[in-house]
């Protein structure tokens, strides 16, 4: 099972068994996303940013218009740290200090940089894949001056690690036996019924793209 | 109606007129939120952890243990910029091009800084009111071992903007008439029923604030 190295920028330092570091823990982790935060120095600050991204293989697609801040920073070949986080569920203990999540986080570290004009396509369709499978041949392809006012960032994947919590509370021995509810609250992500817009005839008639994201 | 001053480091540039700056559109996208990412900066480069915080008048409260790195940084005041992302929806269009998410997001710049002793309990209960209303008073609260082992901060909001998308897809005319559907998958972050763990006795007997969570 191949893995990212271990070092001090991606190590998982509080409650380590938590941590993982092989490609496919984390892989799976952005894979389930449907957006991401990318966090990034802009002038010696800290910048975060929400956005939606395409995985392959080892590295990670952004896009954005040619004009917006984040892509005309990153595109310079920056750092950049890009979070993942699925909530599944609140964890009540029977004392506040045993309070947690279940989750499964992965932050990625590397540099983004410009894709060139001829693998934006490519690296386009990852993205709307990434989020919608199988879209990208139901719509209008982008035209050239689609293609001009977006830039397209590529992130190769230099150090990650994921951390996941599973399981019940972990209460102190002594307060086992209080009278007290504990236990999780599962919590996901779940689509409602799609809503069709007014150009749209058979409303009800799902695309396979939609069909498949509703299973 | 109370608003953050538009600073270049908050103005939202990319598509304005979603931005917005009103104290009551930020805290309220705060509010709902069960989790943030933190960026910050450590030796130059861009760190990003998932985390819950509280909300209380214009700061907002993190907590962690007291040897994580992410608090030991922290809590030498540097500046960070805390992102709240909520996704509501898919927006399909005619076109790739086209296609978008609705989503309320806010990010916040501030400084964080240490919480003194004698403010901790409050802190933590502004913490646990804000993920789980109520459940303070139903459990164990922090003894004094608990409350070394835990580090609080403070971070001021100084500045800060939401961003909201709402609605259908926004196609060009002359995409109008392709035979595509079109519209917005609606997403929501949903609670299932909760699992009572081995020691609880009666697992259908929820607590007032697992109750109210669940409404």
């Amino acid at each position: 099972m191949s893995q990212y190295n271990i070092t001090n920028t991606n190590k998982v330092k509080r409650i380590p068994e938590r941590g993982k570091y092989d490609h496919e823990s984390v892989h799976a982790i952005i894979d389930e996303a449907k957006i991401c935060h990318v966090s990034f120095v802009l002038e010696g600050k800290p910048m975060i940013i929400p956005t939606i991204m395409g995985r392959e293989e080892n590295h990670i697609y952004f896009h954005g218009a040619t004009t917006s801040r984040l892509l005309k920073s990153l595109q310079q070949g920056i750092d950049v740290s890009v979070c993942i986080t699925h909530l599944d569920g609140l964890v009540l203990a029977r004392s506040i200090f045993h309070h947690s999540m279940n989750y499964r986080s992965a932050v990625l570290f590397g540099k983004a940089v410009l894709v060139p004009e001829e693998e934006k396509i490519h690296a386009l369709k990852v993205i709307s894949d990434h989020v919608i499978k199988g879209r990208w041949e139901e719509v209008r392809q982008p035209n050239e001056k689609e293609l001009k006012a977006t830039t397209v960032l590529k992130m190769e994947i230099d150090l990650a690690s994921a951390k996941i919590r599973t399981g019940p509370p972990g209460d102190d021995k002594e307060d086992i036996d209080a009278k007290v509810w504990a236990g999780v609250i599962p919590f996901s992500l779940k689509s409602q019924k799609p809503i069709c817009d007014e150009f749209t005839g058979e409303c009800a008639n799902f695309p396979e793209s939609v069909s498949k994201l509703l299973q």
